[in-house]
């Protein structure tokens, strides 16, 4: 048995924890103590050491260990698990390299768009000069949403979860030591592909942006998958995707569209966006959010669709109804994510020959290290 | 007493051809017969003659002529008010070209951007080469809103109506004849900064589509300027009015903002946009559309963002966010407002010095016509 970091007591990040220690792997999971967050999310979990998991995995997972010390999580773990927003990997990443030894995993689940480039480059960039796997899915392996207690709903595991390494050969060993509990990893070849698989990029800002009046009229929380996302919302969230296909397309990848994904990832049938919307019974859960300032804006405008606008104008495909997604972000919050996003430029990414950036993708060579 | 024909029997042609009556002009009332807008629109003014007013404007008008006759509503007339959805002003003037005679003002009211040049590059194109006056305001000179029967509501007369003319010492004469019945019409050096002052370019698409999914659950039909128009609505549509002022700035015209232009026309105070509609009482008639296949979505983006961004475009200052609404609409009606729109290209208003453009709007030369 391995031992596992988990690093994020959210939703997921308490699901995978119980998972992993029901299937009786060493866990100990992680979470800032930043205001009344170990309140909330470590203090029931460690007075009992259980987690309850409820729904499509059932069982209690006792002997979870539980910290809020980032060196405790990761020392000596053989694979470490990043649940955050991923507006946090940057931070994270920084604050975690000096703890990492030769060999360890860490995944990024989900990275959204670079998230494992971005994660490699700053533990370099932080002085971490060991061989280290980062991997990355495009996203949670489970619908989970908590409940009062140490409860986690878990509405589904997702059947076709991607997945993809820097190094690029590690990601057979990824597999191999997590297929067992989540049967839908699929390896991929390099990490561009599941960087530009985000869903979330697709989902998020334009179900949130597009609902904004209602989410502040009524303080959100109507069902997001469904009463949020009308016809029009689903032809907005379709034409972007058809954007970021046509980007994957420039570098020779054939990607699923959004609605294949969910139909992939949940299991239900259906062609269009809305018809698959409708559909998937484990979406229910998914409420709006109650205002603006929200991760759906801030993480997957950042590490979504910033990127993928960025990527876009380096190769040349247009991505008009992304770019427009981005500014009516930047209108709506007053933020400049063009400035705080995930650009191409800023992560040095920025390759004239489509196969030139695979290759610095697939191999992990962050420019200016010695690595 | 002048001759006037109003053509367009909805809400704010009733109201105008009700109150020129009242004045003692000779009115005559046109609208298509396409369908039933006759028997809607002109059946019941023509059985009785008369136009009932209520609110601001009170009185019957009697003795108004209605007809479904382009030529009998045109000949005649000392000023033609064209009061049609400004997408409806291309085929109209074709329409109308052949009965003008020498000397006849039309006013488009409103004419959104680029209405009154459009105009009369159209009726060059289709024939006429007599000397008109073609005037522009930027919007109707009342909220007004039909009820059953021949009674038409005006909920308050605007205080604030500036009105341009090509060519453009033609004002005068303009407002000479109007003001007495429209004491905010003020008269403007040119049709570019009529143009520029588009308000339902602003107001329009932005509170339609960024309450779509709202619409679409509900079929519409909420307070559209209270309601409809959220703190992030507001700061979106105050980010795409400064760049509408920025372009304006380029042609050295200080432009007033969305919220003084609203304070200005019902005489309300407030500072910001969000204010400033909360205090208009004359806003509240205001209603959402039933659906995105709405004027408010067709021909605001057509005749008012996409002639501003392509001369943004053409004069080189950043229109990003009135970019994305274009996009918006186009992704949430599958219609490419970038073809059908007045772009400059278009319109043959491509000139390199901005005091070209200026003087080609401001004396009413039509590049290739020879007048």
């Amino acid at each position: 048995m391995a031992r596992f970091a988990v690093i994020g007591a959210g939703n997921g990040g308490r699901a995978l924890a119980g998972h992993l220690r029901l299937a009786g792997h060493d866990v100990v999971l992680y979470n800032r103590d930043v205001g009344d967050e170990y309140e909330q999310l470590l203090k029931p979990i460690a007075e009992t050491g259980a987690i309850q998991l409820v729904g499509a995995i059932e069982g209690v997972a006792r002997g979870v260990e539980v910290t809020t010390s980032l060196e405790t999580a990761v020392k000596g773990a053989n694979t470490v698990i990043v649940v955050v927003p991923a507006i946090a990997h940057q931070p994270l990443a920084a604050a975690m390299a000096r703890y990492l030894a030769p060999g360890q995993t860490i995944l990024l689940t989900p990275g959204r768009t670079f998230g494992a480039y971005e994660f490699l480059s700053v533990l370099r960039a932080s002085g971490c000069a060991h061989r280290i796997t980062v991997a990355e899915t495009y996203s949670l392996p489970y619908a989970a949403r908590l409940r009062p207690g140490n409860q986690v709903v878990v509405a589904q595991q997702k059947d076709w979860i991607p997945v993809a390494t820097i190094p690029a050969a590690d990601v057979h060993g990824v597999v191999e030591t997590l297929r067992p509990l989540f049967p839908g990893l699929l390896p991929q070849e390099h990490v561009l592909y599941t960087s530009l698989l985000n869903l979330g990029a697709m989902f998020h800002p334009a179900g949130t942006l597009l609902n904004a009046s209602r989410i502040e009229l009524q303080g959100g929380g109507f069902p997001f998958y469904t009463e949020g996302m009308t016809p029009s919302v689903c032809q907005v969230i379709e034409r972007m995707d058809a954007e970021r296909r046509a980007i994957g397309a420039r570098f020779g990848l054939d990607l699923p569209t959004a609605a294949e994904m969910t139909s992939k990832a949940y299991g239900v049938p259906g062609d269009s966006l809305y018809t698959v919307l409708r559909a998937n019974t484990a979406y229910d859960v998914g409420r709006a959010p109650e205002s603006l300032t929200h991760r759906y804006v801030y993480e997957d405008t950042n590490t979504g669709l910033v990127p993928m606008v960025s990527l876009a104008d380096l190769v040349g495909v247009p991505a008009p109804t992304m770019r427009a997604m981005v500014e009516l972000a930047c209108a709506m919050t007053g933020t400049d994510f063009w400035q705080t996003g995930r650009d191409v430029r800023r992560l040095g990414l920025t390759y004239p020959d489509p196969a030139e950036l695979i290759a610095v993708l697939r191999d992990g060579h962050v420019p200016g290290s010695a690595s």
